[in-house]
C-alpha cells in the first residue's frame, strides 16, 4: 500500500476501502454520534459522507469561525479534520466501543477560505486498541480544490463504553 | 534551560519570561487581534493573560462546545491552545508582522470538563522566521487543576503583513 | 488533489510528480548530499530513488540498528524517513539553497523487520520558505509490503546556503 | 501542574518526580534493556541517568552520526530522544510489561553540535495502556546548554510481554 496524490470526489465506491466494518450499522452510528456533538453544530459543520474507514465533514466559511485575518481559524479547521478522522476510525469499531482522540498533528498549508471546506479522514491502520488515521482539508472555490490542511492522528478504541 | 513540572497561577511575574518583546505595545496588539477572532467569540473563549512569550485563554465548558460524550470537543480544546500558543509567539513579534500557525501537535490526556479550561501557550524558541511554542490545557474543578492537553507548535512570522 | 492508498513500486514515471524541479541537476545534488551524511552510511542506508519531490531510501535490518526486541529501532526508522522526506523536498529547491528539518511527526504502525525497509518521502506542498512532506516506511518480506511507519514533516528552504 | 523552563543538572533528587515506580528494580530493568539496543551502541549513545519517569541519554557528536553539513543528523537526535522518552515511561511500568513507541513529534531548534548532546525524557502522564512523555535535547558547549530539540511522545504499555 502507498499513499498517493489523486483527484477525487467525496462519493467513493465502497470497494475502494480496504477495511471491513465490524458493525453493519456503522453509518447510522456515526451519524447519531455526530448529531450529539454540540461543537460541530455550533460551528456549522455537516457530515457529508461515511464509508468504512472514511468520513467527510463540510463547513461553509463564515465570520463566526474566523481568525483575525478573516480566514477560518486553524483551530476550527483542526476541529473538523479531528472529527473526520475520529469518525473514520469509529466506523470500523465494534458496536460496544466508542472513540477517543489520543493525539493528532496538523499542518496548515494554505488560507482556509472559499465556498466550502471539506475535511476527510481515512483509516490507515485499524487495530484492537489503537487506530491510526490521516486527514486532509480542501477548500473548494470556483470548481477547484486546494489542500489547506494535512493531519495524522491516533485514536483509541474504548471497548465496553457505549457511544451514547 | 529545562522544562519542569510545577504548580503555578496564571499571573506570573514578567521577570519569569526570558524573551524581551520587540514591540512595547505587545499586550494591546494581542488583545486587539484576539478580539477579531470570530471563532474565539463563538465558542466563548476569553483572553485572561498576556506576557512576553506567554498567553492564557479560558473557556467555561458548555453543551455547545461538546463532543458526543458531553466533554469539550478535542477540536475546541485544540483551538484554544492553538490560539494561546499563537498569541504567545505574536507577543514577541515586531509591530509590522503577523502570525500564522504552520503546524501543531496535541495530545489529549484527560476528559476536558470542569468549571473552567485554561489553555496556556509558552514560547520555547523565538526566531526571525519561525517561533516554536508549547502549550498546556488544564481543567479547573473544586480548586484543583488537571492537565487535559499538551501541545507543541510551529509558528511563522509574517513580516510586512499587518495584523488587521 | 487527494492522498490515496495505492500499490506501487519504487520506480515511478516522472510524469506522476506534479512539482517541477527548480534545478535540472536535482538528482545529482541529492545523491551528493546523501553521500555526505555519515549517519546514513553508519546505519547502512542506501538511496534507491530520486524524482522531483520524491525520494526513497532502503535499509536492510541488522542487529546494529535494533531496539531491545530485535526490531529496527523506532529512531532509526525515523532517521531514514526524515532523510527521505528531506531529500524529497531538497530535490525541488533552487541550486543555492540547502534543506533543514523544522519538525516531523511519525507513527510506528508495525514492527520494523523483514528483508528490507523502504522509506519514501513525498512533497505535499513546496513553498518559497517552507516545504511540507509526508513519508511512509514499508517492510518488504516474501514479496509483500507492510506499512510500518507514517510521517508528516516540515522543511525549511535555506536560501543562500550551499549544501556542501 | 505546569511545565516550566528551568536550569537544571542531570542528577535530580528523586523527590522531584511525582510518579512512583511500579517495579522497585526499575533502574536495572532500564539499563538492561538499553544495553540490548544495538542502535544505541552503534551510534555511541550512553545512558547517563534513570529516575522514576525520567531518563537521560548522552551522545558525543562525531562524523559517523552527521548529516550533510556536519551537524548531528536530525534522525539521530530523534533516536536518542525517542529512547529517552521510551525509557522514562518504561521506568514506571510493571515488571511484566514492555514498551512500544506509538508515535512522537520532534522540533529541531538549533544545530546539533557541541561537546555533548543530552536527551532527556520526562513522563507527563502515566497510564494503564498509554503513557505520554515529553523530551528535550540540549547541546553542551563551553559550560553552556542550548536547547536543540523538543519532543512529545505517546508510548504503549505492552502488558504480558517481557522486555527480553
Amino acid at each position: 500500500m502507498r499513499l498517493r496524490l489523486d483527484v477525487s470526489p467525496y462519493a467513493v465506491p465502497a470497494s475502494t476501502f480496504p477495511f471491513p466494518p465490524a458493525n453493519p450499522a456503522y453509518a447510522e452510528r456515526v451519524r447519531a454520534s455526530f448529531a450529539r456533538q454540540g461543537a460541530m453544530r455550533l460551528i456549522g459543520a455537516e457530515l457529508i459522507a461515511v464509508e468504512p474507514g472514511y468520513c467527510a465533514i463540510a463547513l461553509v466559511p463564515h465570520a463566526d469561525v474566523s481568525q483575525q485575518h478573516g480566514y477560518v481559524h486553524a483551530g476550527i479547521v483542526s476541529a473538523i479534520v479531528d472529527s473526520a478522522g475520529g469518525y473514520a476510525g469509529f466506523s470500523l469499531f465494534p458496536a460496544n466501543a466508542s472513540v477517543l482522540t489520543v493525539e493528532f498533528k496538523v499542518n496548515l498549508l494554505a488560507p482556509a477560505t472559499g465556498e466550502r471546506l471539506v475535511a476527510e479522514g481515512f483509516v490507515v491502520k485499524p487495530g484492537r486498541t489503537l487506530a491510526i488515521t490521516r486527514g486532509e482539508v480542501h477548500a473548494e472555490r470556483h470548481g477547484k480544490r486546494t489542500l489547506v490542511a494535512l493531519m495524522q492522528q491516533t485514536l483509541m478504541v474504548m471497548h465496553g463504553k457505549a457511544d451514547e
